[in-house]
């Protein structure tokens, strides 16, 4: 009988590989430390009505394949039935073969719902219904399905005018995943236009009951809403931007640019540069008076298609790997923090490869010996979380740093059964560190280090150095 | 017996990739929808006087790997004799090993000339002669030749000011090999100077009998010359750029910068990057308004070699790999033609491939459903074309996009034996996948799918998305 | 018994790469035309105090790894005891597997001092004890290391300002082993602050007993000095740069921005570009005028973090990979040497591996013929210095231009244990060319010229193209 697609050493070559895998990495605890699941889902445990809407829902990937391969929008983002939708991404799968989407799909098939079968129309209906079966059981909700993974800890991505009122209801709940927040406060740092500012600053100032008026009452309400962040659990910052801002800035300035796009006045690209900089700053140095660790994601160009923009809205498919120059800016403001002793440990993440090593080769000039593996080079990102890019960025900050120091994969996913990322990178990396072995790049005499190196690097690491 | 060099699985490892390759992919026609055959000498069914002709008579890769192997000017573009030249080659070749030269040289030996022998001092002289000895034989002729390697269609490159006079000879010939104009405006897009642009658009305007005073002139002129075109078969345009335009412009001020530089001014650094960006957008609109695919090939730095260009004039080995930023100029072309309906069917080259993920990643931002793969991610291009080259823009495309979309190979040449280059990117195509197969990284229950993705990238995607 | 980690065929898969290394490469001496050697320390034939001094007393490389892997500063640049150093040092050499340093620190354990073991917590002690028992012996001074390691000629790196004495010492003293020094004037080139440069300045002229004044005094100055280190049998430059300077300047602008910085008067940004740009320029023609080689650096992004520099100095861990745009820049210089013949044989390292292309492709477009290899892109440097950067430097080089003619390797180091780098550069070569030969894509037929390839550059093309 022919072995099926998804098997126990899918991606382990040799004996070596299967060792590590199936002894060292397989059965240890999910930490999944940055991913965008809606916390409210988990507090409703939350079941889908079909496979169509816990894979298409929201699942940009998916949609600009589905796109590439012809597919009309109606059958992505439009009102065609979940079976339709269904039938239409069936049809493109066998389209997708080498990009990560085809592999995702078999393992999400397989782990989640025990199918051995390919994608495709002529598997399509049985799996359609399938899913949908197994669905509507009681292993298959939101909550049911984390415990499946084996999932431990996750951090969701709020917004600190959120009011946690979820992370609360599921930590009262008694639910034993650790379901924390996450501190995003990219809407207070990034100006885009003064209109949607103001109303998001007003909207900051009525959940934390402040009148934000002028920029130091930004800041006090901002450092209350870390601190009631702190209170339920939070450890972890994300600030996200394009360009890396580098802009030269006095307070007084920021100061007057706050002021003047509170009254309502368009601040100029030159201001916008300023004030993102500065705020970048500040909060960076609240995340490390909180002993926090504090995430970077920098480099995309976002919302390159208007006509689909003002179509669809942001996050649709529509933001792209940018090639902005940014290690002078990457440099400057980790050198800025560090001599004011107000560098948080840090996890930076880069959308195009081609920083990798310029990046793994930056963090090191801020490793202070406070901690092992205090910088991180975050896991491959978004455009880069395939094969080829995990085993790129694990090379790139093997051969400039410490991979044993590293902590190690997250599914940066909405979806509830996007955790067979982190087998995926597991198999990888063990995959990548057996051939190492066989090839006598690494020595058998160091066996249990290696092992346990493993061990670290899919769990281990992320559990002491976050500390959630 | 040892097995020559070129041999029925070269660059073919196993099984799996002699099936895919020998079964599917080998016997397929050539599209080469893009290269720079002179469309006179298929006209003329030219016959070449020697080797030296067909090989050393414009080739600059062979030309800048003798400069770096030590050998005067004399003999690469010199008065050397056809003998002396091809023997510095011949001393050269042996240098070239693990640069495609190597495998070039020897695959044109092989599939043209039918010789298993490595080229060297020693066996300079006998190949010499076999090879001139064959070219003056009927089967070697301009046709013969493209006959020879199965070429279905070609699509030249040419100017609008050119009367595509040698297209219509050659269609009236009953010549069953299609040899289709393309449309490269690139001369009437870039000014570099007021003098040598005004004496082009003069040209224009006599080949089409029209006037050029202004610059809405000038539009009417090139929509006549696109017409015409068409009407010639031409379905492709293409738009060769350094860095990417992506200047603001007004219509009013590229209609003033047309008129200062048609009375003889110079226009400054600015102008001309408002002009370039102002025509790219308008020519790119012609595209789509005819149905066509547009080509854009951007990024290379040109003539950098000052006394060289003076001496021996621009193509002549002294361009090379430019590192200018592009993410946001591509998207912002791509944004304004997608925002009027006017972004045609698209292939985009880059010359630096650390933007290879960049750009792979950009395309999908615009692909909008309306045909498989309307953007592409164009072939790996001239200092790219190589293995590894080869290997990287498929990968890159595959992680990012849907390989089984891509058009595959062309061969950007001048030469009527460079036609191997299909059979080693479809070698290299076959090994790839073979070996994805045999480590289980794409499943054996979609063999069909994998041996129809195989053929439509060699052949049939070209001929579906040209409709030559 | 296992095989111990460092054997005879390390990093050599198969027959072919075993025969390459131990026939070809492995027996030839060893021209490490750039290193930091400090001269003195050959002069008086240096004798360590212990390992710790040895390895830990100035490589930046292992203080990097031991603060990432949360070291203390006194254990590392601080004042604890040599033991307590190289405990750490051996506590975090488990957690380097994968970094190079993992491999470097084994290969000089066996190569020079015999030693077996892997090193860890556990074997610390007995390796210390037994690396400190041979330094007090005679094979392990700093001659009888170079010997040791078949060390046919260094070129050290010297300041204008430099006496050479310990240069003539040591050629007076008939050591064997050739000891010249490379001229590397970057303190007259660059300039950070007028206080630093004045004193600078001074102190050159002091040495040449010549008064400097004017610019042309220092042209001047320089130009005597190239003649003196000329006489001492220095036949290479070098010069480093961070982004690569390419501004416009006239010599009246440089000749007052010297005036001004001789005043006391410190010169703004765009006065510092202008300086730079003309030094390199006038620099390069001197070496042209002498018959040099000339190296440049480019790329690093140096003193990135400010407490550090201001507590450890410049050079202690905290310099990085740059990503500054740079293909223009070095296109111009090139290209303005080249017009007017004073374009001397040059080798170009850049920082960032995301140029290699960029860079490989860049040197063919200078070749003029005269030489074989005159332009070479140099070996895989710093932050590249291992096995996946050499990689893609070699096949970078091999895809644009002809590997065969590549001068090879080099340490850049200031260590006397550091040889062992070129002998793992030959085997990655090695491996490399045999993989190819293995898979076909060398011909076998062509094997002598092969051999000949690893011959020449491991050793004979440094020796032609160098003339040390």
């Amino acid at each position: 009988m022919e072995k099926s697609f998804i098997h126990a050493d899918f991606l382990l070559k040799g004996e070596t590989a299967g060792k590590l895998y199936h002894e060292h990495a397989e059965k240890l605890p999910i930490i999944d430390f940055h991913c965008h699941l809606n916390p409210k889902m988990v507090a409703d445990d939350y079941r889908f009505r079909s496979i169509t809407e816990l894979w298409l829902g929201g699942d940009h990937y998916k949609w600009r394949a589905m796109r590439a391969n012809g597919v009309d929008e109606r059958y992505i983002t439009g009102n065609a039935t979940d079976w339709e939708k269904f039938q239409k991404w069936a049809e493109t799968v066998p389209y997708t073969l080498r990009n990560p989407l085809y592999h995702w799909t078999h393992l999400e098939l397989k782990t989640a719902f025990g199918i051995d079968e390919v994608l495709n129309p002529s598997t399509a209906r049985a799996i359609y219904e399938r899913c949908n079966e197994l669905l509507a059981q009681p292993g298959f909700t939101a909550r049911a399905l984390m415990k499946h993974y084996n999932v431990e800890s996750v951090c969701t991505t709020d917004d600190p005018a959120d009011t946690l009122e979820y992370h609360e209801r599921i930590a009262a709940s008694g639910f034993d995943v650790k379901v924390l927040p996450t501190w995003r406060p990219d809407k207070a740092m990034t100006i885009a236009g003064a209109a949607d500012y103001n109303a998001y600053i007003d909207r900051l100032g009525v959940v934390q009951n402040m009148d934000i008026r002028t920029f130091d009452d930004l800041i006090d309400t901002l450092k209350a809403r870390h601190t009631f962040f702190h209170a339920q659990g939070c450890r972890l910052a994300d600030h996200g931007v394009m360009a890396f801002p580098s802009s030269d800035y006095t307070m007084s300035e920021v100061k007057a640019i706050f002021a003047k796009v509170r009254a309502g006045v368009e601040p100029d690209r030159e201001e916008k540069g300023k004030f993102q900089t500065a705020m970048l700053e500040i909060l960076a140095c609240m995340n490390a008076e909180a002993g926090w660790t504090q995430q970077i994601h920098y480099g995309p160009l976002r919302n390159t298609n208007s006509r689909k923009l003002a179509e669809l809205g942001p996050d649709t498919g529509f933001d792209t790997i940018g090639d902005f120059r940014s290690a002078e800016a990457i440099a400057r403001l980790f050198d800025r923090l560090e001599a004011k002793g107000r560098l948080a440990q840090t996890i930076i993440y880069n959308i195009n490869p081609a920083d990798n090593d310029m990046l793994a080769a930056m963090i090191a000039n801020f490793q202070d010996g406070s901690v092992p593996g205090k910088m991180q080079f975050g896991a491959a990102w978004w455009f880069n979380d395939q094969r080829g890019g995990i085993i790129r960025q694990l090379d790139s900050l093997s051969e400039q740093g410490l991979l044993s120091r590293f902590v190690g994969m997250l599914t940066d996913s909405r979806s509830f059964v996007s955790y067979p990322r982190h087998e995926y990178f597991r198999r990888i990396l063990c995959n990548l560190i057996a051939n190492d072995l066989d090839e006598g790049l690494l020595p058998q005499a160091e066996m249990e280090r290696i092992e346990q190196m493993v061990e670290d690097i899919c769990y281990y690491n992320a559990k002491r150095y976050l500390k959630l």
